[in-house]
């Protein structure tokens, strides 16, 4: 194999779904290097030619819950099944704790060896807004390639939650069973983005508490606006080490992707977060580069701190920098 | 009285409480005349030379919840108490009913015309963030004036909910008394920014809803991450009309605010609060600006096509309009 593949090399790779290949594909993605970035735009072009339709499901769930366990129970389920099964991360490298290839592979030890599954690791970013393109650019690829499933999974850090709720079709957050006053870590927001909770480890002595969880998941729900009009949120009980519900989380998924294509949600929903996702990077890149300007560097800390302490009106401490730092008088 | 007043002359009106003159200083930063803006921002200005802290409530609530009698019932307690009260309006006229002057003085017909209330209707603007941002400034205002009490109501159409739970102490949610499924036209997230909710009509036949209603909101609080650590949101019950638990709920507000002063929130919020609305008015003024420019708008359209179908690489459509509408090379 030549050390450097053409746009025609990698694209053929991957809808070979060649391992090798599709791994030095995301890479591509992945790189900082401006003639890699070249590249990976023209091939994920090409991946955009060759839509093949792949169910999008996100998992998250705070460190403790069993997640890698029931990434390998699951994704063990569906390749035998005969479903090709790609799993994905968003979460920045520094923020999590084996997040390296010998991590992630030793996690779900079976699934990231069979020939129908596809296991990559976070991508070495320590920024959230990168990573999550880089898992944007992947599962477009994953998807040309062919695979029917693609898992996106958050460990539930910072913003990386509502992030991956924002790419996939189905969001799925794991809980622990503990009932009562307990927030186990749920974070503003996250309830709303949630299609399906599976409370975890619902298996001897815990099944009374996850039992009394479901109940008031169930009730929470009734005063949340559900993420999609006519889809009520499922809470299941599951107990991935001991394989108990596994098959009803797949059925739940399918019945929510089922609700999707025929309610007309899916196509919406894909076009919305194109359209989002576009927006959100074009205001993060047009705001980079005002900051990015020297006067406007110049006066910041100033400024800041005389809005933080209500020493000006908020109107003259905007004038004052758009009139600088702009280059552009904003009344021409 | 001089047809246009001075800076100075403003201000000492302010500081008398000089209805007249707070009535036209409050017009002064709601007009879009660029004279006036200059005299406004200088006023503001003055205005925050001279804080006087007042307890800064918010009220929201849906069409049909009681908020008027609400208002007028909790506003003719706290004056009869002895406070100076401030009431202003947060909605956009365009989306609200009866939001003329008229209309809001004929829904507090007691307060409106006590000596020391103060009730100021909507502003005139179709933009929520051009109300949010005059709403601000008359709450300075208020605040040099020696308001005790200011009370920002919203009727909770679109994201006006939200932005009033960004820039008050308190925030209050009025509810109706429906339990069960009834989602009451909740919107996203607008739980995790509420300090206190009030089910109000709970009276008479819709007593026994009312109660169902409380439990059930508090079963769902306990799901929903806190405004504030350590403050466990209140669900009481209200008859704005039977001018029952109105003082139950001055007595929760007086709590809210002593945690506040206590735990050091207070402070750190109303700093927070005002670098975030610097940082959102800022951002917004610079995406104006670029996408104003006139390369920006001849390709936006088709571009956006391209990414809603999913045609063009998300970084490819931004690195596009960068390079064009910014007038910068972003590797320059």
């Amino acid at each position: 194999m030549p050390r450097r593949l053409t746009v025609e090399q990698y694209f053929d790779g991957v809808v070979r779904r060649d391992r090798s290949v599709l791994g030095r594909a995301i890479s591509l993605v992945e790189s900082k290097r401006s003639a890699d970035r070249r590249l990976a735009d023209a091939l994920i072009e090409q991946c955009l030619q060759h839509p093949k339709q792949a169910i999008r499901i996100g998992v998250t769930g705070v460190p403790g819950v069993g997640k890698s366990t029931m990434l390998e129970s699951f994704g063990m389920m569906l390749v035998k099944q005969g479903l090709q099964v790609a799993v994905l991360a968003i979460d920045p490298s520094s923020s999590r704790t084996g997040g390296s290839i010998l991590g992630d592979k030793t996690r779900m030890q079976q699934l990231s060896v069979h020939e129908s599954a596809f296991v990559r690791p976070s991508p070495t970013d320590t920024h959230l807004g990168g990573v999550a393109r880089k898992t944007r650019e992947a599962m477009i690829i994953c998807e040309a390639a062919g695979f029917d499933v693609i898992i996106v999974e958050s460990v539930g850090v910072g913003q990386s939650e509502i992030t991956l709720a924002g790419m996939v079709d189905c969001f799925v957050a794991l809980m622990l069973p503990n009932a009562g006053d307990e927030l186990q870590g749920i974070k503003k927001g996250l309830l709303e983005w949630v299609d399906i909770i599976a409370i975890n480890k619902a298996d001897g002595t815990n099944e009374q508490n996850a039992r009394l969880a479901q109940r008031d998941f169930q009730t929470a729900f009734h005063y949340l606006p559900p993420r999609f009009q006519n889809w009520q949120p499922k809470v299941l009980l599951t107990s991935a080490l001991h394989e108990i519900g596994i098959a009803e989380l797949w059925m739940a998924i399918q019945e929510h992707q089922i609700f999707l294509m025929e309610s007309g949600h899916l196509q919406t929903l894909r076009q919305s977060q194109r359209v989002e996702w576009f927006t959100h990077t074009l205001q993060s890149s047009v705001w980079e580069q005002f900051m990015a300007h020297s006067a406007v560097r110049t006066k910041w800390n100033s400024i800041l701190q005389k809005v933080r302490d209500g020493r000006i009106s908020i109107h003259a401490a905007v004038e004052s920098l758009l009139l600088d730092g702009s280059g552009h008088d904003p009344l021409d």
